[in-house]
């Protein structure tokens, strides 16, 4: 073994050099598992939780599921990629270092520490996870800013997720350990962040625009 | 000279290599003064020309030429630079490339085509520049997406700085070739789309927030 066994690891580009790599410990359907069945138990909280509130839309209902998985998601899992820069050395099986070494597979920039990635994962984690909370406030006791702050992060994560697709489609696109990590993690899990807050960014502009048209004629009918 | 000459760039790190790179052929006051004089115009003939709108705010006339400013620089300038990535090897006086060349002097990142500052590069020049544009109708025409595509844009332009100066930060921060380059092109240049994009953003939540409260109160009343 000796200095060989410093690079074996599962990535691509093959001359990634990863010092310190410590495989997986657990198998893909217990990582898988585990992220899809909290995110499921943390939907369905909010989703019974939700229907306590009076008056309260179906639509709005939904949506406050979606802040809280994508608001956890940003927080917990991407919040410990961006403090962790040594997550692919853990030896013990912590559940959120083992994400990160399986995402790896589908695009090793996160493993080589890419400051693209970092930067966006960053602001998203830091910035637009805490406000996917309030955003779940803000619907729920319907403020005057719950359109304009969906509006704000989505645009926000559909920024991210088109830049993270630009740099690496400058730098080759040569990133995944095989095809099926590439289409499975890289482009469906990714594609979430892209039709999700497309759709909510047109919900909340039309929303946002019928306010405003209402408010400039009740201000001429004035004059 | 020979292989010399061919790494002989003003540019920080010294260990860039940039085939075929020629220096500035237009003196920075020249480079510099274009531009300011060339935006003086631009914003001078939109302050003029709203004037003649009826009922127009000053803060909408401002607003509109810091759009008519930004949407150029960012079509123009920010989009020539897209679309040129052998800039730095241009002979004649392009004043584009002069621009690009003399800019690289506070971030060489824009000579060294980082894939980072090319992506937000693209996003800015593509889609902000024309819907900078659009915003200058919107305002002039008072249509009911005013304050939400100003918003959007600002929202953008913040994500893009923010990003653009993490990815440096986390590279180390050693791009510029003095300080005075640091200070004057990379931090001073860049805090205008800081600075302004904030105001405009507070600003156009405000707006909204209070239609979105009016229509609030509207429906309660009716109820």
């Amino acid at each position: 073994m000796g200095s060989v066994a410093e690079f074996d690891h599962p990535y691509v580009p093959r001359d990634l050099k990863l010092p310190g790599f410590v495989p997986n410990s657990l198998p893909t359907y217990i990582i898988v598992g585990v992220y899809l069945s909290a995110s499921l138990l943390v939907i369905t909280a909010v989703w019974i939780g939700s229907g306590r509130i009076q008056k309260i839309s179906k639509l709005d209902r939904t949506l406050m599921c979606w802040w809280i998985f994508t608001g956890l998601t940003h927080m917990i899992l991407e919040g410990y990629f961006v403090f962790t820069p040594d997550f692919y050395k853990k030896t013990t099986p912590v559940y959120l270092a083992e994400v990160w070494k399986e995402y790896s597979k589908g695009d090793s920039r996160y493993a080589a520490r890419h400051s693209g990635v970092v930067s966006i994962e960053g602001v998203t984690a830091v910035l637009e996870g805490p406000f996917c909370l309030l955003t779940l406030y803000a619907i729920a006791a319907k403020k005057s800013y719950r359109y304009v702050i969906q509006l704000a992060i989505s645009l926000g994560q559909l920024y991210g997720t088109i830049v993270y697709f630009l740099t690496s489609y400058l730098e080759g696109d040569n990133f995944a350990a095989s095809w099926i990590y590439y289409y499975a993690y890289y482009v469906f899990a990714n594609s979430f962040w892209i039709v999700i807050p497309t759709a909510i960014s047109v919900h909340c502009w039309k929303k946002i625009c019928a306010a405003i048209q209402d408010q400039d004629q009740k201000k001429t009918k004035i004059r």
